[in-house]
């Protein structure tokens, strides 16, 4: 397990794929657009041209792409993973994409005597450039304990969550908390700015009781501010909430507080704002 | 400022009144249920039998009743404070109550040469007897300041929010973070649970980042483990929730999340569950 394959160097996968460097792993790297991985190429990465290359020399592979159908590209596509990687190879999928689509890829490698893991993150940019992601895994349980050490160079809390899905399914619960708890914060702050108060005051009163939470504190400041830099792009929690919907419909369960913040985002999105950070919810309340 | 009469003994009053005495203060007390103040009379308090002979008799008069209806009997009725206490007298309402009442509160001690502030608080229960409060505080704030070492007393997070009712406004804000971030926590629990994961390693994975909140950490556990008692009674939380709704009204405010909180609760307490922890609210999703 000395070689890893990175594919995907968003903002997030690049740090990540740093730490990987840093922590001796040799390193193949391929992403859509070449110029990503020249940081990582002059720190000792090697070029890979093409998935079926890298899936070809690597031990481990893991994939840090965008959107369900980016995954499905890379795992089952022409040239794809599933199709190339070496008996024993460890597949992880750390994108955020559907449970349903982690048991596919579980499945598929299993009959190719692949071992696959999905292993989706939080923690944000920060998190990912520090090594200190939250880390949640679905799959065999003996995998998961061998690709420890990988995972231990990228974040400090890493919990094994169950069979294959389980990783994809805790991730949502994350996104779900989130998701509804943003609307509480704008509100909040919205109300504070309506009724005359000075939100500062409002947040050094409310910020360490009760209604206390990461984003009233990390994302309040930076919404009072008009800093709305993306953090998480809104499009990127649009697609987790889709996710998260969907799963919830099969189990026939009603997520009304999701609902609500899935359409607020979606107007939000329609806006112009997809690529703002999740925060500039606020903007769906505050005009001015 | 010696002689503080205290009206109002339920579970917060009580714990309040007590620091109150500990902390040296003369301490006059009336409550509508005698039996309330035993404890405290055994403790050194006086009982006074009506609002009026209180009222004669205190420097300050704090007050710690349940209902805006209540608190404008016990200012405003036959016998209330407002006809009866001296001059100079600071009259404190600690309630959660309307801003506008805060505000008539405040204009009809005035003229009579009578101080009036709104300090509604925050951390339940433990706050309270621990003496660990957040008091948010609206009036003059030479006022304020001459009553802040009863409030220190109190609490220790101690904030001048403004002019009259701006304490209820904030206190408005810490309810409407509250409500909406409910919701969200027990989604993400019910997920957790209707999708086969174990919801302890859920919140193991959760609890600690860009998901985190206090209702999280400190409530999700009670929900998972059926223990729904108060805290925080349904009932009341309800009634908070209808006064920021009435004042987001009065700003042509929409506040969505809020308002389904408040419908939820409402079928919550429909249900019968109106005397429970405001975490009831995982029975909504949960009927197992």
């Amino acid at each position: 397990m000395k070689t890893i394959g990175f594919i995907g160097l968003g903002v997030m996968g690049q740090s990540m794929a740093r730490n990987l460097l840093q922590a001796g792993y040799d390193l193949l790297v391929h992403t859509r657009t070449k110029e990503k991985a020249e940081e990582l190429l002059r720190a000792g990465a090697v070029w890979k041209e093409t998935v079926r290359e890298l899936a070809r020399e690597a031990d481990v592979v893991i994939t840090m792409v965008g959107y369900p159908q980016d995954v499905e590209a890379v795992y089952f596509g022409e040239n794809g993973l599933i199709e190339n990687v070496k008996e024993n190879t460890y597949l992880i999928d750390m994108t955020t994409s559907p449970p349903s689509l982690a048991e596919k890829i579980y499945d598929e490698a299993k009959k190719r005597k692949v071992f696959a893991l999905d292993a989706p993150v939080s923690g944000g940019d920060v998190g990912a450039r520090e090594g200190r992601l939250a880390i949640m895994v679905g799959g065999d349980e003996a995998a998961f304990h061998e690709c420890k050490p990988i995972f231990e160079a990228l974040g400090t809390n890493i919990v094994f969550q169950g069979k294959a899905g389980a990783g994809q399914h805790a991730k949502m619960c994350n996104q779900i908390a989130i998701a509804t708890n943003m609307i509480g914060v704008c509100e909040a702050l919205i109300y504070a700015k309506r009724s005359g108060l000075d939100p500062y005051k409002v947040l050094e009163s409310i910020s360490q009781g009760a209604a206390g939470s990461w984003s009233l504190s990390q994302l309040a400041p930076r919404m009072l501010a008009g800093d709305f830099a993306p953090g998480f792009y809104v499009k990127h929690f649009i697609k987790d909430m889709k996710i998260a919907l969907e799963e919830a419909e099969k189990m026939n369960l009603q997520l009304p507080g999701l609902s609500l913040a899935k359409k607020m985002y979606e107007e939000l999105a329609a806006s112009g704002e997809e690529n703002s950070g999740t925060h500039a919810l606020y903007k769906h309340y505050d005009h001015s």
